[in-house]
């Protein structure tokens, strides 16, 4: 029951299994309508400062669950097992990338604390749904990411600046695009700058820090949101001494709806 | 400076200004359009539980600020001090009450570390901008609180029941005050319940657990939201060895407009 003829009509459940029985493949485009999440796993005398971190700088940073030291369930998914769960992992010794692997159960230390953090590809789908074009997918290419001039606020032993994923939209949708994503604070919300990529200190959209290029259509308009790698790459800078992450675009997929992290709209404005 | 001729027309910081100075007063009704919060401060020893508790109960604990360890300042009010500018402090000690003083400067120990929580306040702007009448205010007295039969997910040494405050709303705004307070997820959201109060477990409306008994008006519906002395009331349970609280009702004033926290209303639904 873990073959998968078409990610695009697994249920959040078949996903998992299948990337648990060996399959490894990124997870944009499965079990769409599901919220995907970024995976970082540290040691308890670190978690402090992560949370503290990803409380201090929410919109790169939205929190959706944290375990408890050792545990790898997590309300996210019941029944899902986050050692497990996700089609490929990064192991990381004194901030240096040591391993990637498939499977990380003999990894999980006791002590270790799993942070699920929220990922944009939960605002593409009410982006694509309003018929905002996703120029990344249009393209089959992995969304372009940059480092920016700005920096996080720190937190204990975390720093660094904010890193971004842009996407090309038609300048007459860039309100569509602002409006539903900041109506999803949970998920990165809206974005933190549209135009000028200098504004960013980005000198070179074709040359991203992560993920591939994308090329703007005529009348498009850069648009950035604040991304769920910044912490991985703060927590990293600050070198501690064992962590798991997912592998970039290897996400753990989980069974709530995009559609819940939603903000109600209010009615009367 | 300090005098204050009116409440209602005092800015944040004059108000801070009074309450350093010596003023003791509640601060319902004290710079209308700021936001208000609730001070718990903590050991750094306790600050992961209290991060963690309000990460996995963000409707009763949203967490606006958390200092450094024995930093008095907070980015809610540039240049304010958390350790005089409230007009009432409470000071525990293993979990009991030991003093009530206005000031605490001489007891903010070197690793205390300081949360400014949510408060429903903030979207009580809103409701009475939409004509939606408060029951409490009209009849002078402080909103009526309730410990409920639902338990809040526990963090380490933290667990506890939901608090939660109640509003007796007309039944036909009850819609336009769910819609309001939905979209300010950062200062309790959406009511958790409307209602029969039997359903929280919560026998006599007349005798709240904090607060004041409020009168409801013929057509009211009972109107529940998650309360901020929910982390409170779960940190007092678990005994820590020192805390340093606001006095409920004599709450922190921020420099930041109740609007900020209101999550931009998605235009395409």
């Amino acid at each position: 029951m873990t073959r998968v003829d078409d990610p695009a009509t697994t249920s959040p459940e078949q996903a998992r299994a299948a990337f648990r029985a060996g399959t490894v493949a990124p997870t944009s485009g499965w079990a769409p309508g599901f919220t995907q999440t970024n995976l970082i796993a540290v040691p308890r005398d670190w978690a402090y400062d992560v949370l503290l971190f990803c409380q201090r700088n929410p919109r790169p940073c939205p929190v959706l669950d944290v375990t408890d030291p050792g545990d790898t369930s997590t309300v996210l998914a019941p029944g899902a097992d986050l050692s497990r769960d996700l089609p490929r992992y990064r192991v990381w010794r004194h901030g240096e990338l040591a391993e990637e692997v498939e499977d990380v159960r003999g990894l999980w230390q006791e002590n270790l604390v799993a942070f699920s953090i929220g990922c944009s590809f939960t605002f593409e789908t009410g982006l694509r749904a309003a018929g905002v074009p996703l120029r990344h997918l249009e393209q089959g290419r992995n969304v372009p990411m940059y480092v920016t001039n700005r920096r996080c606020r720190p937190a204990g032993r975390l720093h660094g600046p904010l890193v971004v994923s842009m996407r090309p939209i038609p300048a007459g949708l860039v309100g569509e695009a602002v409006a539903i994503s900041g109506a999803m604070p949970a998920v990165h919300g809206a974005p933190v700058h549209v135009g000028d990529p200098g504004e960013l200190g980005i000198v070179d959209l074709g040359r991203p820090d992560f993920g591939e290029p994308v090329e703007a259509d005529p009348g498009d308009v850069p648009v950035f949101w604040a991304c769920g790698v910044t912490p991985q790459a703060a927590l990293m800078a600050s070198k501690p001494p064992f962590a798991i992450t997912h592998s970039p675009g290897h996400m753990f997929i989980t069974d709530r709806a995009d559609s819940e992290y939603r903000v109600p709209v209010q009615r009367n404005e």
